[in-house]
């Protein structure tokens, strides 16, 4: 069976070729196929600055600095794992609804073939799109989800579907197990008190940035494993829960937010965990002059893909 | 009764002070009010890149330039007008229906009252609406519609409601006489023939850039001002008419357009007409560094208001 | 009494509208207003790179994020506050005595009526006239004074008038009370340690960056607030104490300097100090192509703003 | 047999997808294909700014405006032509002969199988390597370079192979026709009247841009044409053509240049010649942030390729 | 005598070294030198966007480009001429009067040396300091004044010294004949008409951009040298007499302006005139990410010095 | 003898002159000279993104805000050096190996004179020659090399000279005594654990990122010290091992890396050490709109240069 992996910079300069996710093979396939990259590039719905729909051509442009050796991890990942570019979602510019039914008919097929989509938003609304089909052939999900905002308001101007509710339709929906799923990273300004509890009404874990602040990184990883425990997983990633001055190129920044090193411990903390998609949004490359958020987005990408890998080790090392 | 008139930035500096079009008292009344400059912060419905609904906080920003004195026309705006700077109507991002209906909500009233609203998009979607609460007091329009593109396209996406479709919706709804309106500077790749077609078919006069290169300016204004004769009439003017070299920060620029001097004498050169409003649209301040395209947006809006200004001197010379 | 606050963004989105700060209403009464924000829209008397006197314009356009509850501080500010968007000061381009005066006269009848001005630079020569102001009223004020810069000089160019000297006038003209003052985040390459010892020969607590490395930030804060004590305070906040990464949009910067988190923290730590007066300086947008900058600038007024409310609250609370 | 044409931009949004150039196919295949899109992303070889390594890809990003009907032209590309994007040549940094090699043996099976490239600099040193390739198969050409500089030296910092020396590299190498061939637009500050004398004494016909503004564009075409005839003829357009007003990313500007619409009338003046490949080089997307100089460079690949087609509908016309 | 001449590119690449004015020795020396560059960083002044303080600095960056060899005007301009940049003026920023003692101390020496000064602003009001210098050793001198607006206001902000009043100075110092001195370009909103008619008071002949339109650059150049005659004429060219397209980085620009092509004719048809100094004022780097305007700027500085190069063979031609 | 120090930014504003580095004199001498800043603009040999040749113009540009007094040292650097701005190499355009044999022959007579000379790349690819000259003088260096990358690549695109290859090439050169070097701040995807295996096998201690997270800096700099000795020492600091936060502008960025504060409590840790040499590389000031990766260079350089001073101090101090 073919196996996909990405092009070697060694010989071939990584500023040479169409520009894929990490040099990865654009390949429409399942066949073979571990992981799956793909962009939505929707930004209609947000409530400040728009352009996020660019983020999947400005996360490929500058992934092609990725090698395959993860040291952090020390995991050659494409040892473990087959995984393609598979493009963009065609969206409907305007439309947020016909938008949500063309992502799901590019995800569910992806998760029925056992492939998991690594996406690339688009803004925050995408999630639940995503999350309707991940949950049609996995059942409910827990869901890490990692921003600065709760997303759980439910009208925005008066709309249910905004990059500022997802989260509370995904519950509605039935599409996640609340009480399995974590908010981490929340900060600042915001309506009221309300805001919070909201969210933790729905049956989330919120852990704000300030008790991070208190407890450090590893007491937020062992309540998320503690939390998520073995059930599927969805890791959503808001790229606004980064500090702007790690992660400047996003519509909604918020001050007082993590470090790089800060965000790459979070997700390489979650390893172990049983990883069934996962998402990283809200980067706008036109905020970006020196493609530092594309960057840091691709690599935390990176670190989601090598998780996979990683448990497929461990899973094999298990057996 | 109360006159409104911009701030004058002989004694106090022009980068002092909250942000208003030129300077204009922010008031939300039709009283004594000529004109109202309204911005519209849409641009979900755009084919590329986003982020015109900037366009009014980044127009007003440099709008501050302009002065009371129109050499080229020589007229003092404000010996005949009093103008306000509205503020913008509250689109609701993600759905063009509604924000249509929010449009029609703040343009309507303004129409009745006979103030003549000079709108900034955001993106051409935005001018179905306005059309629409004019239509509803003055009757069918005719449109002297500036632009590198048609925009007569039937379903875009699928959809009837984007950037590429509002001027066959106009004729459609019955809110434009076709044979009083002209299409001018259209060019530029795009499907085939019958994207030239449908527009004629529609009943527009299409005056191509290419043409205009062959038979020059003057010879275009005298075959608009032909065509419109006296017609109540709203100007439309999309940027990216103009070459990109002079309007960089467009969503879909297109090569070979207007020089900024061209643009100027064919908004100067409607002097006569029956102004009812007017659009400029497709404005990115973040592709615009020095800021050159909003300004010449918002010199082409100072053109538009001027031509209302005329028209009060010569009613008044003819009275 | 007519009550101030900000527009909410849940219905009206936070790009649409004139952009006061915060969506505060621009209003220029004392009647129930508790703090004004002031633009003072000045940057002649800079050592390096001018552009500061766009900071009240590019502070006001991303300050539409905040929204009215604090949860770091847990409170609802505007449930404590009345507050507006008083303008800007009409500055002099080029004459640095002339604008003083006009900041004088700005400022003196807002503190004559017991509302706190909230200043935005600017560059730092302005604080000279915002002290001059306030200590009519308050008489001599205590100053915490967070910069890379001691901001001492005697003279500055051969001039007693420039962003170099602000520090030293503010003592010499008696407006401020030294012992009970403290220089904070001081660093960076300078002209020898004079620079150190002129500002503690004029009675400053100069608390060196590299001490605070040692100490850490909750021994500078008890440090100041045992030496503020109850003396009514002025804050005086240059931009350029943040390290570059976090606020790189500045004239002068310098490297090593705080991180986000680090000043939210030392700002929010000043709770319960008797705040009369507060400044952020030295913003430039056009060196801050995501607007990180004016945003830190903005949650920084927004956390002084909140001391204001807590003060409220505690003092409501005492009673 | 496969025809190869660009995916339509009405159902599928092009800011959706991998980004080829013009939406094509990224095939590496010579059956059915008429022309292929190929980059040469070399910029080592500059005497000023370098960054056109990345003109490729910000090319291709931009591109994905274009559409199948060119109407200045009135002829759908498409309908006469298959065409590819056969992606880049993988360079060698730092090794001029080495890429050449590479380009050379990319360029010849292209050549050979009928292909006519249109390459994407890339510097200009590249034409050489792409001529060595293309004479081979078709011997020596015509060459219409269209530059604000002759590129003529014979050595450049001691060394015969920069982007100042390639024009004459080509005549000494025997792959040019200087009789039938022009340098187009030249102008600008330079060593002394030996440059220009130097290209004359090679052969070239060389036209300035002071006698182009005299003699007027069709003057210049007419000239063109009598000097090519029907010799075989490569097109080589070095963006600083361009005025920097149009083009202002590029590495070695030069005022008074051409605007846009004059370059595009000179590229679709060329029309009925004899095209055997094509460049565009000295595009530097890192200076260009609203992409201006990528979009003319891709609009001038259009029109040479539908230069193609154009001579496709007259062959077949005329048979 | 030592001559001065720029260190040629052709070996030594132009990235290479110090920044100097076209690659010219840095020396402050009187001696064997016909011509001297220098830069004069003041912003202070500005009614709009500051950052011309750093023009100098930039336009020395992209001025490397420039080479001897004049091809426009056919002249090896150093073989006639010998030519250093003399570095900076130490302005005093904030304080006006000061700095225009500064200028006048470093340019009187240079004019009573017989060293022409070619100086880069700065903002337009420097003007003012080196005509003082320069009519204390020529007589009040002819001034071809080159600008979108007249300059000629009396009071700005209630000031006598600002960037808006130099040329209104210069005549009630003595320092010009306005009878031989023009202001060419002139255009853009205003106060009113007594604008143009204070300058047309002064003595000045005015001619706007509007009228240049109507009669031709030739018509324009032909008014010119008869009005200046054999007067020895300072050039004073802001860059914001040229169209935004063409020099976006200005503090206030003004839409249809001059084309680089137009404004390249008109200072080289000021062949002949006997020219004594020159200036090219209000270039903001900061504004310019491609540095067009700045490369406009030096290509306009290095006709200026053409234009002295050409007089010396006239004058040897004629001899 | 002449003593050379920076001119004072106290009278004459920092803004004001010819840009040299931390305004030294800039002088082609080793008369009295302790050190020598020398730029080397060579960036053809990098494996993304170019532009690294304008690094010493861009250094130097914001230098000029450096001043002669370091309060984290608590020296007056120009009590005890004598340094100069040496300039730059003239490098060769395309030619790696010509370009090597510049760098040579100009810093082995700066060796030999007991200049020491502080580099600014330009790529890493310079520090090859950069050692040739410096072992030929001193024999065979200790290298404190901090980047994150291990740069000890064999062959990179077929090649032995490139910026992946110099510390494997001074090895083999017998430049370096890898038994006295050490590799700080390695992270980062990379081919496979054998990228760092190499450089073990070459003889480097190499610390990556993720061990200094776990140990600290203090025990960092305690085991440098150890390794090092007294041997003479090259401290070669590429600016990519900083994080992106810090450092945007280079050509290939790693997230997670250094913040400003650590590298330069780095480089002060330092002191004591034996320095015969060092440099910065890999800054590229076209993607560094607000200069704050320029900038922390330039601090760099400037501790660095303290080392020097300290060094003296310590010297004397022990006579």
């Amino acid at each position: 069976m073919t196996r996909y992996e990405p092009k070697s910079s060694l010989h071939s300069p990584r500023f040479c070729g169409i520009r894929t996710f990490m040099r990865l093979p654009h390949v429409e396939t399942f066949d073979g196929v571990d992981f799956a990259v793909v962009g939505i590039p929707w930004d209609d719905a947000v409530s400040h600055r728009s352009g996020a729909r660019m983020a999947p051509e400005g996360i490929r442009r500058i992934s092609v600095m990725l090698r395959p050796w993860n040291p952090a991890q020390n995991v050659k990942v494409f040892d473990h794992l087959s995984g393609v570019d598979y493009g963009d979602v065609d969206i409907v510019p305007g439309y947020i609804e016909d938008t949500y039914r063309r992502i799901e008919a590019a995800f569910e097929p992806l998760a029925r073939a056992g492939v998991v989509p690594i996406a690339m938003g688009g803004d925050h609304s995408v999630t639940v799109a995503e999350l309707r089909a991940l949950a049609r052939v996995h059942g409910p999900l827990a869901v890490v989800h990692i921003d600065a905002h709760v997303d759980t308001l439910d009208l925005h101007f008066g709309k249910k579907y905004t990059h500022g509710t997802p989260f509370r339709r995904v519950v509605e929906e039935g599409l996640v197990r609340p009480e399995r799923s974590v908010q981490v990273g929340i900060r600042g300004p915001n309506y009221g008190p309300g805001d919070y509890e909201g969210s933790r009404r729905l049956g989330y874990d919120l852990i704000t940035m300030y008790e991070i602040e208190e407890i450090g990184l590893n007491a937020v990883l062992r309540r998320i494993r503690a939390r998520v425990g073995d059930a599927p997983v969805f890791v959503s990633l808001d790229i606004d829960a980064v500090d702007p001055a790690y992660a400047p190129a996003t519509g909604t920044p918020e001050v007082g937010g993590f470090t790089g090193r800060e965000i790459l411990a979070l997700v390489r903390g979650l390893r172990g965990l049983d990883l069934r998609g996962a998402d990283v949004v809200e980067v706008i490359p036109a905020l970006d002059p020196a493609e530092i958020t594309a960057y840091l987005a691709a690599n935390l990408m990176y670190e989601l893909i090598t998780l996979l890998a990683l448990r497929r080790t461990e899973a094999g090392a298990g057996a």
